[in-house]
C-alpha cells in the first residue's frame, strides 16, 4: 500500500455533467492530467518543459481509469496522485478520486519522454537526468 | 482475429488539439462512446434509451486507451467498432483508430446496463433480453 | 464604472490549448460559466436549484465575449463577475479575465430561469422572489 | 437577406449534453468552428494554413450566440456559414443551426489574420491577396 505523492481537489463543474445527470467519463482524464500538472509543478516541473536546451513534453502512451461510483455537479473530489514507475524514457502515475470517504473512480496514465521539433514532429527521448532525479526522489519520499 | 462489427470515420476539429500540435489524449474517450453510439443506432438502440416502460442508461465502469501514434487537426481517422462481450448486465467494445494503414490508437470501454431514475439515482440491472438478443446476433454476425 | 459583485481565479489547463499554442476561445464560455455557479454558490444558490417545490435552471439565451489577449497554459486568470440585470424572468453578467494587469477577455451571458420537468421540457418562468432578492441584495452592495 | 455560403450537417453526441438535458452552449461555439473550417477546405483554404511561406492562423477576436431553441442528443442539425464580411484583416460569419423548420440558434464569430512564429507569438498581418480573394469571390457567388 503506497502513500501518494500529491494531494489537490477539484470540484465538479456544471459543463462536466451529462444528460444521465453525472459527470461524463471523459472528463476524468482531463482531471488525472490536470492533478499530474499540478504534481509537477510542485516539483518545478512541466508537461511542457524545456531542460537541456530541447523543448519536452510527455505525450500519453496509455490512459485508463475504472468508474465505481458516479461524480455530480458541485462534488467537491479529492485527487491523489502517485507515481507509479519512473523509467528512462516514460513515466506512470496512478489517480484516485474520493468524494469523502467514497472511492469514485481510479485511473493510471503512462506518458513518454519526447522532444517537440519545430515541425510538431514527436520524438521520444530518455528522461534528461536532472529530471528523473527530481521524479525520483518525489517517488522514494512518500512511498 | 476479429472482424469489427461497425464502422465509421472521423474528422479531427481544431478544438480536439492541443498546443502539442496534436490531439488531446482525452478526446479519444469522447470519440470511443460516439462511434458506439452510432454502433448501437445502426441497430435501432441508444445508450439512452426506454425499454419494458424503463428509461436505460449504459454507464461507463471502465475504459482504457492505447496511443500508438498521434492524430493530426484535418485527419480523417476511420473507427471500427468491435463487441468484445455482451454479458447480462454489461457490454464491453474495442475500438481501433486508423489514418489510412497507420494504426493510431485501440481503446476499450465496458458500460453496465443502469435503470435511471428521475431522482437521477442508477441502479445496475440485466439487460432486457429483446437489447440483448440484438447485441449478441451483431456480435455473432460479423465475428 | 461599476465593481464587481465577485472574483475568483482560474489556472489554465493543458487540455485547455489548442495548437495554435493559446486558450481554446470556447472554452472562455465554460469558465464563464463556472465563476456565475461560485458567484451564486457564494449567494447560497446554483444554477440548478429547487424553490418552491419546483426544479430550476438558468438556461442561456446569448453568450458573448471579446477577446483581446490570448491565455496560455499555466496562466492564472482573475476572473471577475458583475450582476448587470436582474429582471423578472432573466439574470445578466459581465465576465472580466485578466492576468496580473493586462486584459485578456470580457463576455456576457444572458440565462432565463426555468422550470425543468420531469420529461426535460424547459418552460421560462419567473425568477422565485426570494432568489431575485438575493441577487438583487448582491447587485446593489457592490455597484 | 442572404443566402448562406454553405451548409453542412451536425450529429448531438452524448458528450454534448449536460445534466439539464441538453446541449451545453459552449458547444455551440466549437460547432460554429467546426463548420467555418468545413467551409474554409470547401475553398482549399483552412485556419492554419501556410501562404507566402508564412505560418497563418485566424485567432477569434469575438464570437457570441443566441439560443432559441435547445438541441438534444440525437438531433441532426443544419448548420448554415455566411460570410458577413472580408476585411483586410478580419473576417465575420454568421451561422445557423437549424433542426427541421425550427432555428435553434445564431451565433457571429470574428477572427483576424494572424503570423504564427515559432515562439508562439501571434502578430495581426493583412489577410494574404490570394486568400483574401477566394474568400471575397465565395462570398459574391452566393449572397
Amino acid at each position: 500500500m503506497t502513500t501518494p505523492n500529491f494531494r489537490t481537489t477539484r470540484r465538479v463543474e456544471f459543463a462536466d455533467t451529462d444528460m444521465a445527470g453525472i459527470v461524463h467519463f471523459a472528463n476524468f482524464f482531463r482531471w488525472m492530467e490536470s492533478a499530474e500538472v499540478e504534481f509537477l509543478r510542485s516539483l518545478g516541473l512541466s508537461v511542457a518543459m524545456t531542460a537541456d536546451g530541447l523543448k519536452l513534453g510527455l505525450p500519453r502512451v496509455s490512459a485508463s481509469c475504472d468508474f465505481m461510483l458516479p461524480a455530480r455537479f458541485g462534488d467537491l473530489l479529492d485527487v491523489s496522485v502517485t507515481l507509479e514507475k519512473v523509467g528512462r524514457r516514460s513515466v506512470s502515475y496512478l489517480f484516485d478520486f474520493h468524494k469523502d470517504t467514497e472511492h469514485l473512480a481510479r485511473g493510471r496514465i503512462s506518458a513518454v519522454c519526447c522532444r517537440v521539433e519545430d515541425n510538431r514532429k514527436l520524438e521520444a527521448i530518455e528522461i534528461p537526468l536532472s529530471i528523473r532525479e527530481i521524479l525520483q526522489r518525489a517517488s522514494s519520499v512518500s512511498s
